[in-house]
């Protein structure tokens, strides 16, 4: 398996910067995924509402099952919020928290189903028929909002930011603190800014390569 | 809250074609995200596995926790693996299986930690600790790999492939079928390939608001 080619399937890539096999150029490509790194430290330059909100209205397009788009932003900036935020993370993501110009604490929405004759009219019946199923509900809404995760972080980079993902906290603890009400599950909390060159310090680490993570049948 | 402003946070971002409060082109965050639609449909293109695997090498740079980068894929290609992975869809997918040129089972890894030493190597303890924690491996594996599955989603399309994510599925008979040896836990199955214009015949449906989406403390 080589992927050092750049005409794949008939179509010569090389065409307009295009990395082998991709359909967008190189400085794309980077600015996603390839150069693209995890930030732990960050400037003091700030991050707006309106900078987030535009990210929200790009990755929101990215497909979920029935639409059901489950993924909520508690987007933390004050003082106060943050230091609220950072009592319930991992003692090594407190500083991160306190240092970053925003987080985001990323939550599944357990009743997102109440939107389904919104944004899934044809199956609106199903809002009623899951309002009893809580633990389905459950399941649904943080198996959907992870995979907007995903998008989210790819989104942020898209609009120039960099990411700090952090999964360790006590997420009982923060649902406790901002979500006693609404029923939002926090999945992981994401540091936001902007970074000096890569952000971090570290060395890349290895990934595992395409045929180590696939097979073919 | 708006974003229909081109300035923001003092940047203009109407230099270079970018989108409002974006880094990226217009046509980069259609072809991602806003133009992107589920395909249900596809055209007699055949996908290789260089495209997928150029897919993979980019989409394998984005961050998971402790960089455990737990996705799997089934490329599941031939004839008779497509009748194989048809038979556990859920009725209204099967024929979505038969009929698209490849599918991607995407897969958890639960013996993820043996990479550990590899991967992270400042943790390589964990990957003995993990060993008799198979509970605590499945929860990081899924929910990593569904954050990967986002990062994945998002880069078939930025290879120029139109996507079919779906969920509808007997989960515990794809393992059964294809991954009794390995310890794979299968998430969803994104069918792969070209369509003629967007893929489907269904107006876009609705999206939460970022007012609706999400808080501010």
């Amino acid at each position: 398996m080589t992927t050092d080619t750049t005409v794949l399937d008939g179509l010569d890539f090389t065409a307009f910067g295009r990395g082998p096999g991709l359909a967008v150029a190189d400085d794309v490509a980077d600015l996603l995924f390839r150069e693209a790194r995890t930030a732990a430290a960050f400037t003091p330059d700030e991050v707006s509402d309106e900078r987030i909100a535009a990210v929200y209205d790009l990755v929101k397009w990215g497909p979920t099952a029935l639409n059901t788009v489950p993924l909520r932003l508690l987007v933390v900036r004050t003082p106060e919020a943050r230091q609220r935020l950072a009592a319930h993370m991992s003692e090594g993501n407190r500083e991160r928290v306190l240092g970053a110009p925003v987080s985001l604490v990323l939550a599944a929405d357990t009743g997102f189903h109440t939107h389904i004759p919104t944004l899934a009219p044809h199956m609106a019946a199903l809002a009623d028929a899951l309002e009893g199923q809580p633990e389905q509900r459950e399941s649904m809404a943080r198996t959907n909002a992870l995979i907007q995760a995903g998008y989210l972080i790819v989104g942020l980079r898209a609009a120039g930011l960099a990411a700090g993902p952090m999964g360790g906290m006590d997420a009982d603890a923060i649902d406790q603190e901002f979500f006693a009400e609404n029923g939002w599950k926090s999945l992981l909390v994401v540091n936001v800014g902007h970074v000096e060159g890569t952000g971090t310090h570290r060395a890349r680490a290895e990934r595992l390569g395409y045929a180590q993570a696939s097979l073919t049948v």
